[in-house]
């Protein structure tokens, strides 16, 4: 017996379950395991015996699960110890594969995620194990290194412009206008606050502006800019990134929480709230409307987009493929083509080179005051939004699936 | 000359500008008024002469108008003196509607709207003015008296039940779950709130408690129930209306809030937090997400219930119709028949029925426990959401229209 195992982690996207129903469909297909196991949880339910077979769902099931957002197997933020230091967790999870007769674990996730792939591959390198671990990116956040994008950016960026078009037309609607201030995700970077620049109306942009982690915040020149533009508009549209910081690289509402995860990564949000304070404080004006999009932007699969999730199933896929050749350690990514119209191909990279780093937006594209984004960044994110996706529809609303066994 | 001008007023809905497309395409295919004007900003910006002509808008541009958002005309809330008190704005009001040969005004809003409809009426029928006065009637609230349900209603429990299904999956995928707190919109009633009990995955509800500003909210039983249920499951889910109030009838957060429109209604929004408050406190757990839907429940187009905005389209040509009959005063409604399929009827109801008049959540559909809704409101609802629209796309995003007059 040769099998297979994949799990996910980390924060769940709307199309992470697509990349491992391609895994899963490839080896169903291509009988090139002879079981597909789920790890419930990622590595620490693995670790904790949750495992279910997957080698019985159907086509039906496949389609349904490939449609349905966040983690149907669950997920986990678990940090495995340096195996130097303590190899217990090491032992325990081979051991467990061993028994299952497990050669490959394909791993979904970020860049924590890669730091598990590589520290196992290493492990099994080390020890010299007939094993293989396999990573495939998922993160709604774009910011791993070496892939052109990330599975998941895409879906989120046409929800939040989409909510920007309409949000916009919904503040727009009173004589008494104001400054609405949307917060998207980003601890990090900015790839989902800038995804802004796109929303347009009649082809004119709509935000003013777009404040990202990558530049330092400063909350004097803040107040002079919106003053500013609101005196010019009477309506300011702002898109603002969780994850501003100031010259001291402090968060301005996450650094008061005390919520971290295993990866000491604070938990945020609450900025827009903190920026209306000052405008208000200021004396600007009192119309200010915020809005956090909270979880909803990372498993909207109602507003996902056709070439994100077929991106993600396609990486599955060829995760399967670079495990028939023996691979281990690396990751599959996404490279653009350098075509007309676009094209994607996939390629390999060594997991360790993703894991732990950041991708930060391209300083190139931000404007020269440092509160917009160049729209040479629109050619960018454009395609990967372009085209949609019909669901499976029961009685006017998504027919999801959720795993019984978990 | 014989013309008509329509108006929106109050907040915005995804299918407002549906009904004044339908009051434009009927006036302009029957050719029953000379020419059709907008009101900017309702009844306010018409005292203020901010009127257009629409006569020249063509098929397409009406096209995408009736898949825009939010009001095309802009909205106000404007609350009009009694003209026993003061007729100023009366007189000034008719002055501008004889210079424009003005015969009807179509008023497109919710129930502080049809306040408007029936003064204005009133008026023309003591001072026995040439004139017609008829409302429409649009709130996602679904809290207008005698018609079956309001316009914008069915797409925003779309929109919602859809969120509380996605993010009740992102909200599983942890083996350390927790309570969920999701907050809708419902000054007054609960039917938005209410909504959340046709949210079903694998044939299963997944709302745990509902609770709507109709059911006095007791804070001991809340912390109570939540914590009994926790034990049992380990997460719970929970929808909550922005407007649940104590034994004294206080708002949990607005009464703190000094934000008041025209009609002094509170501006809420805050609630669960107040409650993930209570929760932690207490010491249930700390592992509490809330999400306040804010705006984006009452302008998704990109969610809309393709029977809401078909209706909403109905109700506007059925009000130019009751127009041509002489009629004045009056609110077109919806009738549910009674057939084994869902199918409407329209009417007409005097407008001072339904003015500053509000339609509960009934009783009978709220469980004995009061903290959630029984299967018979499914039936209710349900019919509402159950098709689909596609809308004008433009690069994976929605082709929105915005007015550049106004």
């Amino acid at each position: 017996m040769k099998n297979a195992i994949v799990a996910q982690s980390g924060g769940p996207t709307a199309v992470i379950n697509a990349s491992a129903i391609g895994v899963i469909s490839s080896i169903l297909e291509s009988k090139c395991y002879d079981k597909i196991y789920g790890g419930i949880n990622g590595i620490q339910g693995i670790l904790q015996k949750k495992i279910v077979d997957l080698s019985h769902l159907d086509n039906k099931q496949l389609e349904r699960i490939k449609y349905t957002p966040s983690s149907f197997l669950g997920s986990c933020r678990y940090k495995l110890k340096d195996h130097n230091e303590q190899d217990e967790e090491y032992l325990q999870l081979f051991k467990i594969l061993d028994e299952l007769e497990v050669q490959t674990l394909f791993y979904i996730g970020g860049n924590d995620s890669m730091d598990t792939v590589s520290k196992l591959s290493d492990y099994v390198q080390l020890k010299g194990l007939d094993k293989q671990i396999i990573g495939i990116p998922k993160t709604i956040d774009n910011d791993l290194c070496h892939t052109d994008h990330t599975p998941g950016y895409g879906s989120t960026v046409k929800y939040i412009v989409t909510t920007i078009l309409e949000t916009y037309l919904d503040f727009n609607a009173y004589d008494n206008k104001g400054i609405f201030i949307l917060e998207t995700m980003g601890r990090d970077t900015g790839w989902l606050a800038a995804s802004g620049v796109i929303a347009k109306i009649n082809g004119k942009a709509i935000v003013d502006f777009i404040y990202l982690p990558e530049i330092e915040f400063s909350q004097k020149k803040f107040l002079e800019e919106i003053a500013e533009k609101y005196i010019e508009k009477k309506i300011v549209y702002i898109v603002v990134s969780e994850g501003i910081k100031d010259k001291q690289g402090r968060y301005f509402f996450g650094s008061t929480s005390t919520e971290h995860d295993a990866f000491s990564h604070s938990q945020l949000g609450g900025v827009s709230k903190y920026l209306k304070k000052l405008i208000v404080e200021k004396g600007i004006t009192t119309r200010v409307k915020t809005f956090e999009l909270n979880i909803a932007q990372r498993c909207s699969m109602h507003c996902v987009s056709h070439r994100d999730i077929e991106e993600s199933y396609l990486l599955g896929k060829e995760a399967v493929i670079y495990s028939n050749d023996g691979y281990t350690g690396f990751m599959v990514g996404i490279k653009r083509k350098q075509t007309e119209h676009y094209e994607i191909e996939t390629f390999r990279v060594e997991a360790s080179t993703v894991a732990n780093n950041i991708k930060y937006f391209p300083a190139e594209w931000i404007n020269t005051s440092k509160n917009n984004i160049k729209k040479d960044a629109i050619e960018y994110i454009s395609p990967l939004i372009a085209t949609s996706q019909e669901l499976l529809i029961n009685n006017g609303l998504p027919n999801y699936f959720c795993f019984e066994e978990k």
